[in-house]
């Protein structure tokens, strides 16, 4: 199937339009007309080849939503019209230990992601969500519940579940004191999340500008890191820190405002971090953890959850070609919410 | 009661005989005879006072086997004559969460130290284990079982402890895959409990150097991280490694080796690690944690355990007039047993 997307054509190119073709549909294959994607910073990272693991062309998106036009033989669970969603991983070993638990993101031989990863079958690269078509293997397709509002729910598929998962991982639930650093597209998400689940929530930011977003999204308060007074009356007072922040930073302020044998949880940064003071780790048994995205079972469940609570990511959305301004915003960062991309606007230009 | 001890007078000072008070017995007061004090390397940062918290004169020692020789009114575990010892608490506020589950070392309201800290009832500076004798509250008393030769069973009571108590919280039992990096004091313990558990351990040394010495102490193999080509075919094969390098290190050659969900902790280096990369944490959700000895239960627990599994630490008994050169020793490293004082040498200097 011939499509059209916007492909970065070497490491921090702009974004250009970009004629490719779809495979041909394999037995259980979804071809999917893609309404909205999302923009993750995860994109941006891989334009401007920041993991120094990018293949280009490359056509980013992994907060992928739209309906079925067509699907293999064997294709069980979708049919044509069907709303779906796909994410940051299209395809796994399928047999190893993690996979067998629902999580892919570990998988043992290694995930395909949905942008930039070469295809098991057929070794091509594989071009993500910043186009107009996508085909994906059944397993890998996301069923979207009825009272999700499309235009506005791309993001879960990274940043709703990359906060979810370690939500879930580490049990919040009534009455759980979660920190959230950061109130971008995952933090603001997290916030969301949390107090949904029940949790008290406090983001951490570097100064309280923020505040009342932060209590819009259903935080308690806002503890601003500038503040000493305020860090420390706040020590010991988290079961759980999400920290979202995307770029080398330093966590030194946050360890010692987990409580006792409670964690940091990172999401944000894939690279070094400053350099850890191991006190607070050890009197008090702190952790300090990672986690990546989540695996399909946790995907559908963080979307029928958003769907049960009437959660949505806030977005704001863009036309394709506005792609590069919104790269630009995103790298002065500050933005607290998700740029999340109009399809049929590349359907106009095509 | 007059004692005699060894006690830095400044900071850096040598080690030189010092004759101080024992406190008069409270109704709830164990006084004890020390006959064997074990030298860990926390007496030697308080010396040098490397975490800027010491006070001097210092009697360091705080893995200290001994005899009743008199007991407060109230005091109704112990007797004159019986086998005892004293880790690295003294006291603790008895009423908060913590000390409730028997977590004396996270006491919300901060352990009084078995050195350097001021008492909790006349505020006096506690003095070590570096002495004839020492008084200490009953609570914070331990029995020594029968079968432990009481002239190698100091260590246990901070290097057996530290080791054992994390083993304990992440579960180690039959089968469990163990790595411990660094086979000092603490490293050698760690292997030994460990062993004795069930679990099939890894010594991880930077040379093979110490393989022999590694196999003797119960451990299956040693991994040395100079062979790249090692350290990359154990990747993912730890579920839980024991980090007792007691000094500013990297880790980042180490989180590979874990097992998905998989935790290396921290209890050696006090003070700052260098950078950490996030990427085993993220991609894998592996942790990084801390572990600060243990409570009392745990410390009689170890103490049982190590005399039902015949378990001793490898000791090297020194007079206490030789404790400035052992030291010397400890601080050029490579020390792979446990320097242990025997204070009947004191007795002839008194």
């Amino acid at each position: 199937m011939r499509t059209i997307g916007y492909a970065a054509e070497s490491a921090h190119a702009p974004l250009t339009p970009f004629h490719f073709a779809r495979r041909a549909l394999r037995a259980d294959d979804v071809a999917i007309e893609i309404l909205y994607c999302g923009v993750c910073h995860s994109d941006l990272h891989s334009v401007n080849d920041d993991w120094g693991m990018a293949a280009f062309p490359l056509v980013p998106g992994h907060e992928i939503v739209g309906r079925v036009i067509d699907t293999g033989p064997e294709v069980a669970r979708y049919k044509v019209g069907d709303n779906v969603a796909v994410g940051c991983l299209v395809d796994s070993c399928q047999h190893c230990d993690q996979c067998d638990k629902g999580h892919e993101q570990y998988c043992r031989n290694g995930f395909t992601a949905t942008y930039g990863s070469p295809d098991p079958v057929s070794g091509e690269m594989t071009h993500g969500g910043y186009s107009r078509h996508i085909v994906v293997r059944e397993k890998f397709v996301l069923s979207v519940p009825d009272s999700l509002d499309l235009a506005r729910a791309a993001p879960i598929l990274c940043a709703g579940i990359t906060t979810f998962s370690p939500l879930r991982a580490w049990g919040v639930g009534k009455g759980s004191r979660v920190g959230v650093v950061g109130l971008g597209g995952l933090g603001h998400m997290a916030v969301k999340l949390a107090v949904a689940m029940g949790a008290s929530v406090t983001v951490i930011s570097r100064t309280d500008s923020k505040q009342d977003m932060a209590k819009a999204l259903g935080a308690e308060t806002l503890l601003a890191s500038s503040d000493s007074g305020a860090m420390q009356a706040a020590a010991g007072t988290f079961d759980l820190i999400i920290d979202t922040v995307p770029v080398k930073h330093d966590i030194n302020p946050y360890l010692p405002l987990l409580d006792i044998d409670s964690t940091l949880v990172l999401v944000g940064q894939i690279g070094p971090l400053d350099e850890p003071l191991t006190v607070p780790m050890i009197f008090g048994r702190r952790r300090v953890a990672g986690s990546l995205i989540g695996g399909l079972p946790e995907t559908q469940e963080v979307l029928d959850f958003c769907a049960a609570h009437n959660i949505h990511p806030e977005c704001e959305m863009i036309r394709m070609d506005e792609i590069n301004a919104a790269f630009d915003k995103l790298s002065a960062g500050d933005i607290s919410r998700r740029y999340v991309i109009d399809m049929a606007s590349l359907q106009d230009q095509a």
